[in-house]
Formats: C-alpha cells, sequence, structure tokens
C-alpha cells in the first residue's frame, strides 16, 4: 500500500459534507460583507515569501527547484500572493478593494493535532483604507464568519502593535532589535525583554512597556492611556459597537509575531483546543511596496479552517450528511431499462437517485439502500408494469405503495417535501 | 514586481464567480447522480504516479525532494489520488462506490492557450462494477453535466480499448508492444501501425484492424460487429438511450493514450477549441490491485475544468457578476455610527452591504457606489435621521426615496425582490 505523505490527510464523503458546509458559510458572510472572491496559484516563486518573511521562512515551507530550475514554493500563507496580484493587476481598482480566498497552505513542520503540512485557510484583506473602520469591518467579519458557524467557545482579542513599535524606536533600538522584543512581547517572555532592554533604558520606561503589555479587559481598560495608537484602537471598538458586535476584549499584549503587522493586530482563540488553539489572526499592516506597488494600507485576516472544524466538533456540531432520496431497483435484468428510465427522469427534477448497477436480487437491493441511506427504493417489478406502475417502498417505515409512473414524481416530490 | 510562476493564474472577481457558478452546477449534478465528494492531498509520494503511469511521468510532473528526503509531486491527475484513498481506507463501503472530486493539478509543459501547468480537474469515479450499466452511469453524468453548464457545441465518442487489446494479443504482441500499437492507433499513424505488425501477421489481419479503429457513427455500426466487447458497448448505448442522453457516437477510434484503460473509452470534444479540443475523458480501469488492493473494476472520467470554462466563453456563456446589493453612505462623520449600525441590520438579513470606509464626500460616495456597481445608496444625513429617516437612492434610476430606518429592511427586500 502507498501512504499519503505525512502530514496531509484524505477527506471522505462525510467530512466533506462538513467543510462544504462550513466553507459556504464563511463565503457568504464574506459576500454579504461585500468581499469578492480571487484566487492564487499553489505555488509561487520563493522570493515572494522570503521577501515578507525573510529568508529564515524557507527552512520552514515546501521550496523546491522547478525543471526550469526557478526557486518556487508552495505558498505557505495567502496575503504575500493576494497582496501580488494586487500590486500587478488589481491596483486600478477603486479603494478600498475587498477581497477574500480560501484554499490549502502548505509548512514543512512536525506534525500534530491541529497542525498539519497541508492545511487550509480562509482569508480576507481589505486594501487601501487605514481609517479605523476599515480595521473594524475586518474584525466583524472574522467575528461574524465565527458567530455564524456556530462556534460558541471562542475570545476576541484586540491590541495595536504600532503602541509597542513607537514605544521601543523612542528608546533607540533599530528594526531588527525592535523586531526581536516584539517577539518575546508577544511569548510573555518579560525577564528576556528586561534584558533586551536594559542597555537602551531606565527601568522605570521598561517597567512601562512590560505593564502595558498586559493591559487587557473591556473597552475601559482604554481610559486611562493616550495616544494616537489608543484613540485609534476606540474607534475601531466603537465601529464594532455600533457593528453590534459583542464579546471584543483589549489585549495588548497581541502583538502577533509577525513582522509586517503596523497597527491594530487581534486574534480569535477557541479555548477547547488547548495549545493550537488560536483559530484567527490579523491585522493592519503595509506590504504593497515590498512587492514593487505604492506604499498601500491594508488590513486582513487569516482563519484556519481546519482548528475552526476541528473546534467545532470539539463542541458537538454534526451536519446531517447528505443522503440518497431515492434508489431503483428492478426485480430483473430485462426490466433494468425501464429502471434507467425512471432513474433519469427522477434526476432531472433535482431528485437524488441512484440506481442499481450490480443486477442485485431484491433482497441485496434493499440491503444497498439501506447502506445508502435512502428514503426511499422504488422496486420495478413485472406485476406492477402491468399496470404502468411501481410500488415505492418507505425504507424507514417498511410500508410499501403502489404508484402510476406517470404519477411517480409528484408523489415523491410530495413524500421528499 | 514579482511575477506568478509561468504556466498559472491568478482569477480576479470576476472569474471566479463563473467558476463558482460552473463548480457548483457540476456538484449538484454529481450529487444528484449519487456520487459523494472526496479530497486528497496536492502532493503525495512520486511512486503513486509512476506505478500508475511508468517512470517516464517524473519527466512531466513537479517531482522534488521534500526537506525529509522523500520523493513527492504535486498530483498531475486525481485517479490515482483517489484509488489509493480507496485502497486504503474506503474500500469496505458497499459497492458500486461512487465518488467525485475537483481541484488544481499540475504538470511541467510548456504553456499554451487550453494548456496549463496548474489546471483544474473535475472528476468522478464508479467503484466495483463491470456491468454496462455501469459504465454508462459514468458516461451519463459527464454528459448530463456538459448539458447543463450549457456547453451547446460538443461531441461525445465512445470506443473500446479492449477490442484492440484483445486482437493484438491474439497476435502475439507483448504489453509494452500493444501499448505501442495502442498510442499510434490513437494519433491515426496508421503507416506506424502497418509497419508494427508487419512482423505479426499478414496483410489482412492489420486491414481489419485499421479498418475497425476507423468505425464510426451511431450505435448501428456496430451492427456488423461481434465480440464480447462489442456486445458490451452495445448495452452501454442501450442504458444510455433508456437515460434519454442524445447525441452519443460511436468511435472505435477512442483507445485513449492511457496504458491504465481496459475497456470502454470516451471522450468529449468541445470542436471550438481547435487542438485542445478535448474538454472530458474517461474509461473503465483496473487500477485498486496496483496500489496493493485487491482487483477492482472502475470506471472514471476527468473533465478539464478550465477548458470547459473557455469553450463556454467561445459560446458567449456570461454570468451576471455578483453584485453589492446597497451601499451605506454617511453624509458626515460624525453620522458614521448610524450607518455602521444600519449596515449591520442589512447584512445580517442577507443584503449585500458595503458601507463607505474612506470618509467619502456624497459626489464621491456616489461615484464609488457606482463603480461597485451597487443597486441601492442608502443616504445617512442629518435632516433625515431627525426623523429616524434616510434617503434611499435607486442608483439606475436616481430616484430618491425618504424611508424611516425602521422600515428600511422591508423596503430594500421588497425593492430588491
Amino acid at each position: 500500500m502507498i501512504q499519503r505523505p505525512r502530514g496531509t490527510r484524505d477527506f471522505g464523503p462525510e467530512e466533506m459534507v462538513e467543510r462544504r458546509y462550513l466553507e459556504s458559510v464563511m463565503r457568504e458572510e464574506a459576500e454579504r460583507f461585500g468581499f469578492r472572491e480571487v484566487s492564487t496559484p499553489i505555488f509561487e516563486h520563493t522570493e515572494l515569501f522570503t521577501l515578507k518573511s525573510g529568508p529564515a521562512i524557507v527552512k520552514e515551507i515546501y521550496a523546491f527547484k522547478d525543471k526550469g530550475g526557478r526557486d518556487v514554493s508552495l505558498r505557505p500563507e495567502l496575503t504575500a500572493p493576494v497582496m501580488r496580484f494586487f500590486v500587478n493587476e488589481l491596483n486600478a481598482l477603486s479603494k478600498p478593494l475587498k477581497i477574500y480566498y480560501r484554499g490549502p497552505c502548505f509548512r514543512y513542520e512536525r506534525p500534530q493535532s491541529g497542525r498539519y503540512r497541508e492545511f487550509y485557510q480562509f482569508g480576507a484583506e481589505l486594501i487601501g483604507s487605514d481609517h479605523p473602520e476599515a480595521d473594524a469591518e475586518v474584525v466583524a467579519l472574522a467575528a461574524s464568519i465565527m458567530n455564524k458557524v456556530g462556534l460558541k467557545d471562542k475570545v476576541i482579542r484586540l491590541g495595536h502593535i504600532g503602541i509597542f513599535r513607537k514605544l521601543l524606536t523612542e528608546l533607540g533600538l533599530n528594526e531588527e532589535e525592535v523586531s526581536g522584543v516584539l517577539h518575546q512581547l508577544d511569548k510573555k517572555e518579560f525577564e528576556e525583554v528586561r534584558s533586551s532592554l536594559s542597555a537602551h533604558s531606565e527601568g522605570d520606561e521598561i517597567d512601562e512597556i512590560i505593564e502595558k503589555a498586559q493591559t487587557r479587559g473591556g473597552a475601559e481598560v482604554l481610559n486611562d492611556l493616550e495616544g494616537e495608537a489608543i484613540s485609534h484602537l476606540e474607534q475601531v471598538l466603537r465601529v464594532l459597537e455600533s457593528y453590534g458586535i459583542e464579546g471584543i476584549e483589549v489585549d495588548l499584549g497581541v502583538v502577533r509575531g509577525l513582522d509586517y503587522y503596523t497597527g491594530m493586530v487581534f486574534e480569535i482563540d477557541a479555548p477547547r483546543l488547548g495549545a493550537e488553539k488560536q483559530v484567527c489572526g490579523g491585522g493592519s499592516y503595509s506590504l504593497a511596496e515590498v512587492f514593487g506597488g505604492a506604499k498601500t494600507c491594508s488590513t486582513g485576516f487569516a482563519i484556519g479552517f481546519d482548528r475552526v472544524h476541528l473546534a467545532l466538533q470539539e463542541e458537538g456540531f454534526r451536519i446531517p450528511s447528505s443522503k440518497v432520496d431515492v434508489f431503483v431497483l428492478p426485480v430483473h435484468e430485462s426490466l433494468r431499462w425501464v429502471a434507467f428510465s425512471i432513474t433519469s427522469t427522477l434526476r432531472s427534477v433535482g431528485i437524488a437517485t441512484e440506481v442499481d448497477l450490480m443486477r442485485r436480487s431484491i433482497g441485496k437491493g434493499l440491503k444497498h439502500a439501506d447502506s445508502l441511506e435512502a428514503l426511499y427504493t422504488v422496486i420495478v417489478g413485472e406485476q406492477e408494469l402491468e399496470e404502468d406502475s411501481v410500488a415505492v417502498r418507505n425504507m424507514e417505515s417498511g410500508e410499501q405503495t403502489v404508484v402510476r409512473i406517470e404519477e411517480l414524481t409528484d408523489f415523491l416530490e410530495k413524500e421528499l417535501g
């Protein structure tokens, strides 16, 4: 037997029904918000990802040379490809441009629960506005999607990376040092923060930074703070309130370990998932100029599609699996032509119909209908056919009704509701 | 600027609407036929594809070593992955198993019109029946999909590769030689067929083979022929007739240049596409045993999703692009909180709603609403607000109506139909 590659998955029919359901809920919500779908290739020139995330990313992704010697990589995320598309082809559209996408991404890391080498992201980007309402619109979409898919146990935390970028730059740290301290703050490694900053500052400023990074609570925790970033965050919260989005928490400790964020950042956790609890992350950033475009303020998020599905399963979410409506079963080989004609008629009016393709006996046929969870079996028998009729068996009750073929569609449509 | 890799494509919002529409039509039709969706990884162990298609395939695909030194490849097609999944996990399900799938596949070849390095396939496999009705069910699904998407100009041709496998084996050709001659027959290289067979036969048998390979027409062209394969094909045609599928042509010259087909084979062409006119190909085959399972008769097809889209575009197919229903525009910054609250209410009842995120003036706001092709603009003005009302502008007629906010949802739902 040949196994599938480690860290990848196959999805069977039951799981696909759930995944397609979740996907369609996310898609519909995004379109209700006026976002429109785009799609980019599965692989890109490796340079796209090193420009965005630095050369170290190559160690974590599926990077390889194609047969023409080009360095290409399976995409580890979708913001860079989408911004490349924007810079190259979509930048003339009226702003803000609101787009969403969904598809597989790839990282070469140790597979574990909630962490796969091939995983699915659903994401959105709002390109071309730096107003608080643009940030709020993106947070509102992410929160609405989580509500619409029915995720109950979740925490939405909002922060602003600009606060710390500003404070750290004022202390005289260069870009690389700022990035290092942000990573430490993100991981709540406050002792490490102290030692990183000791050369740059007296204790007071360090205390202030560490205290700020632990600010957490309702909108009121911002009351004692000031500055442009705080006032931006207050406006984002006010728009979210107008939108009727509830349960948003301020957590200035959310600094997201990604260097390209510039302003507001947010995360959604599903605490039931434990260590891999983050199901969505996003924020405002400025990437277009990195890919050769004009500087453009953007805000976006990525939802970990698989983790949302996992979290919902933990909460007992179940989608009724799609069933076959009708199984058509001729009692004798010579009657199968009639069976195919009936099958075709039922399908043409939208009834999901299976027909026996194994020349089964009645007994085996009914057993197969059971295994398909068909709701009705249409039995095509010689005796009934003489009167242009068939027997319709309700598979739950076992009750059988003789129905004229010309009335069969109406009969089944009524029965199936 | 960073370009996308050669032979790949980005899809913008308009194109995605069309692609999603086509996908959903195909998906619905497959489910109506009782097929259910599965999904497999984007890359597989390279061995999977060499086992199915021979070692030469490696030259044509994206094969590379992952960071663990494993030989993996971006999938060039989906039948092998799906059969691997069947052998490893789905083989206990009641037969026939009917599954479908859709996703990107990859081939490293010279890009040209209708031929991409990343292309999309929609396919189906019926696993576990060798009856003519199983073959017919698969052809019927492919034909129904082409009808449902609205492809007008198409040719469906049915053949049987078993006819030639048998004749050539009887002439004493070994497996490799048979495969060589089948490829020549597929390309209608009859002179090459003659020279390949000259060592094995007198002229008569060669003439017969070449004549058979040119048999083409309605079901009646089979009347003068005999044998198991012919009778199988006749039954397939009769089932298709019972299904009401029209326009099927017999063409024994369809031998499909793929070694793993064993019996009935078929192709659907869209003649308008010229050299790349084939939009679907399929047939019956036996692959499970190659991947370590028990021998299992199967029939399947793959539709070239991109080519179907191209062919439809050639025929003038257009899907009305999804429009934003409503644009909400506050006339002054201070009114935007009301605008967000209205936006949220409209979205909650399913109206696709955009709101101004750029703090535009009325003039610029209406221009943006036009560029979004919004059907209505809700103008939030101070004067109307004093009476708890807003102005609703019909963007086509320019007509404006003052509507009370509490009646706005009803008003717009009625207007939008």
